[in-house]
């Protein structure tokens, strides 16, 4: 199943879209507003067909999620980005959160904060849990937890990340910095989410071309870490980390982000999201 | 004012505590789940006299506060605490945050993580904001967006914290590893903020015993830092920091948490906490 959000901030439509092309209007069935379970994507799944169909059109589209619990990141999780940032691949998974009010629509404006001047792109595979991950057994289970994915953009600040003290959130935490969507693609209809190209663009130019298998810790695996340490709940997402290309990892003047550019993300079946990037 | 929400989890009423003594229902006037803004407890203010009365007896005392969007801690913000932990005192807020569904009640259980051995205690201020916190101007505008204030509880696993990788983030976000409360109080009932004593205590032993004066960053300068890096709303909380005494802190063999012990967490003016310990 393909789920999108329609309408505006704050008064979005669960969509779905049928196998003819249609969409059908999911108000009825799932809230709008509240994580949504593995069962209450199965009353969705089942009420696919009958659903009235609605004109998506010019209308907006929201994140394809209603908000999340949290937003869980993986850092420094491709070898390839690890190595241009001078880093080495962790030994086990490096952690950090977004606040969920980063999450932004796919084609929202994202926001350069003011006095920032090295605010960086990385397209990312969301991760959207299905049900509660607390102390999971294996991979096999934490893969099992996972309801579907999203293309994710984990905009970053490298100045506010790295060069002002403390943790890595100080540099992920500014307004707009998660677009997601636009679609919410249910696992069934990704079957190996180990081989999936993802690629970035600003301004129409290839910036970040790699594909999931180079991920040092898979899908199953993270979320089964992540359920030793805190307590995920369904529709809460995980973004599992960033390709080579980003703007800290160029030669100087490296090529990061002003107000006035386009930034677009895509990951293999899941769509392709786009944003203009304006000023605080 | 003097705020509580009682009640089951999930199902908590907010109560006010009136000058006779008596505490006022005040259900029909707060959202018992969402945040609450400045114009929020102007009409618990203006109802508080002739709300109906409620017996809190022998219920079940919830955080104070709706479920925080985000609970934002500032950490090494107390000179001996930063002396203690043999960290540098930072020359700005070190940021890191912790997940709202860490937030439970003053009187809950604080599970101890599977496979921890180091679960250590930090009483610290809570600061609740009233409104959006968006690059303020000031420290003094800072202050002013601040509703009120609790007493939290920041829970730390120090292995998963430092040792495993990753940022701070990894070991501040456990399951129950936020309790709050007893009392939301709003800011007109403290004057200063800056000189409150603070205490913790583990099985009766006295742990910390700190003041608010010896914070690095005072609570307006935090609120309007913060502003810079991210968006805070009304209900979301800033967790200040911890003066000396926690057990990392301690020599060996550091006195950190196991099951079966009690915490409390004691704040002048906002009440105390206590939590006994379980295993996860």
């Amino acid at each position: 199943m393909r789920l999108m959000r329609i309408g505006q901030p704050g008064a979005e439509r669960p969509v779905a879209l049928r196998e003819d092309g249609t969409h059908a209007d999911l108000s009825g069935v799932l809230d709008p507003e509240r994580a949504w379970s593995f069962e209450d994507l199965e009353r969705a799944r089942a009420a696919l067909a009958d659903a009235p169909a609605v004109d998506v059109g010019d209308e907006r589209v929201g994140s394809p999620l209603p908000r999340p619990g949290i937003v869980v990141c993986i850092g420094l999780n491709y070898r390839d980005h690890a190595a241009e940032t001078n880093a080495q691949v962790p030994s086990e998974p490096v952690l950090f959160l977004k606040m969920p009010s980063t999450v932004v629509g796919p084609f929202d404006e994202v926001l350069v904060p003011r006095g920032s001047e090295k605010t960086d792109y990385e397209v990312e595979l969301g991760v959207v849990l299905g049900r509660r991950a607390r102390y999971l057994e294996s991979a096999e289970e934490g893969l099992a937890a996972v309801a579907g994915y999203v293309v994710s953009h984990d905009v970053s600040e490298r100045e506010f990340q790295i060069e002002r003290g403390g943790t890595w959130d100080k540099g992920k935490n500014c307004e707009t910095f998660n677009p997601l969507g636009p679609w919410f693609v249910t696992a069934d209809e990704v079957p190996d989410p180990t081989s999936l190209a993802l690629r970035c663009w600003v301004d129409g130019e290839l910036r970040q071309d790699g594909t999931t298998a180079d991920m040092v810790f898979g899908v199953g695996e993270l979320v089964h870490y992540l359920s030793r340490f805190m307590v995920l709940e369904a529709g809460d997402v995980v973004n599992t980390g960033t390709p080579a290309g980003v703007a800290l990892g160029q030669p100087d003047p490296k090529p990061y982000l002003r107000a006035g550019q386009v930034v677009e993300c895509e990951i293999e079946g899941l769509g392709r999201m786009r944003q203009r990037t304006g000023a605080a």
